[in-house]
């Protein structure tokens, strides 16, 4: 059994990849401790325990750093694999389709949505978009095919999957919002937008989410310092 | 048990994803049929079976496929789970580092030496080359940590990690001898270079590895139509 002081989680608010973790902590009813980090000023404990990618989350179990967030799900379930819900599925084809689509979730959703805030122009910002609806639809598929009609990826219950798409809906809804899209649609997207509610009502998610408006926040200063820099850039450019 | 006709591979002869399966098949001495690929003039069975990606390695087994190269891998150790060798290691902690370094290998490693060969630009290439010579001294501090003064990452026998790094070694033999640099080198990064002589004389290795000569052929022709398709850009450019 664990207790906080033996288990600390570093990570910041917006990280979609923090939230998975925090998810699946709930998920095994584990105490930690919450170590929020500044990214532009990074902390020894997370520069001395993430040496490589000095990213968060990690999660410090008894002194030992665990990195990167799907490694660090597959950690909990299997370090405290008899406590409270199991997060993989037994069966290891199920398993290889969770850990392909979330793979997915991570390399092309992620990229996409992370784009329509990252781009410059209004032209990449569309791009992106339309990258972000596109993936959006493959994981309907994913869905369709994973869930085999019952109400989440897992089955009747969350799951591994669950949690590698659903930490990214707050983050969809947030590039929403700000690009007048509605990226998880009930009309193209039938099956993830009721799924989507259906897992944001869910103990993990509610224990886990940030609020929106502070998201929102977030994104838009990002954004606004990204598109002050390319300025700049643009600025000295002319100059030369 | 598994029958060559219930598992079928469809892979490349170079690609260091497909050998990381194959010697993952040979570790647990499970027949496959082996179908060759055209990533030129893809076939319709790897675009049904993988229409996401459209990628080899896929790894049909009873019909269905299984994606994505390290999830092909535990795959297979937990679908034969009581049968040889098992590839994973036990410990929750060796498994979440395992799975990080083999995520590091794939992002870091492969990145940097597959773009030296796609650098059109001598500095290009140059920086690629450096790139590479850090991924390489990473792993090198990788190995001492998760190997523990044994022989292998994994400790005394071959397991994921191995394969998963291990997959990569040809290729860098084959950019090594390309740009006239000794990326595993006994000077430098000694724990690597006597670890990747005793990982080539494996079983496992020795059933999947390429001949290295096929390899930069294959290489040579690869950086040579990209180029030119580099250069006919450039001339595109230059008459508009």
């Amino acid at each position: 059994m664990a207790s906080a002081s033996e288990l600390m989680l570093l990570g910041t608010a917006e990280s979609p990849f923090v939230v998975r973790v925090r998810m699946a902590l709930h998920m095994k009813g584990l105490p930690y401790e919450y170590l929020q980090q500044d990214l532009f000023d990074k902390s020894d404990l997370l520069v001395s325990s993430n040496p490589v990618h000095k990213k968060v989350p990690v999660l410090i179990h008894g002194g030992k750093p665990v990195l990167e967030s799907l490694a660090i799900v597959q950690y909990i379930d299997e370090a405290w694999s008899g406590k409270a819900a199991t997060i993989l599925p037994a069966d290891p084809y199920q398993r290889a389709t969770a850990r392909f689509w979330a793979a997915y979730a991570d390399d092309k959703l992620y990229d996409a949505y992370v784009g329509i805030n990252r781009a410059v122009t209004e032209e990449g910002r569309a791009a992106k978009v339309v990258e972000t609806l596109a993936a959006v639809e493959q994981l309907e598929a994913a869905f369709a095919q994973s869930s085999n009609g019952k109400p989440f990826f897992a089955g009747n219950s969350v799951g591994f999957l669950d949690l590698a798409v659903g930490c990214h809906l707050f983050w969809l809804e947030t590039m929403g919002k700000m690009s007048g899209v509605e990226f998880v649609d009930t009309g193209k997207t039938p099956l993830l937008a009721a799924w989507a509610k259906r897992f944001g009502e869910t103990e993990p998610a509610k224990q886990a989410v940030p609020e929106l408006d502070v998201v929102v926040e977030y994104a838009k200063k990002r954004r606004a310092s990204r598109a002050a820099a390319a300025a700049a850039a643009a600025a000295a450019a002319t100059a030369n």
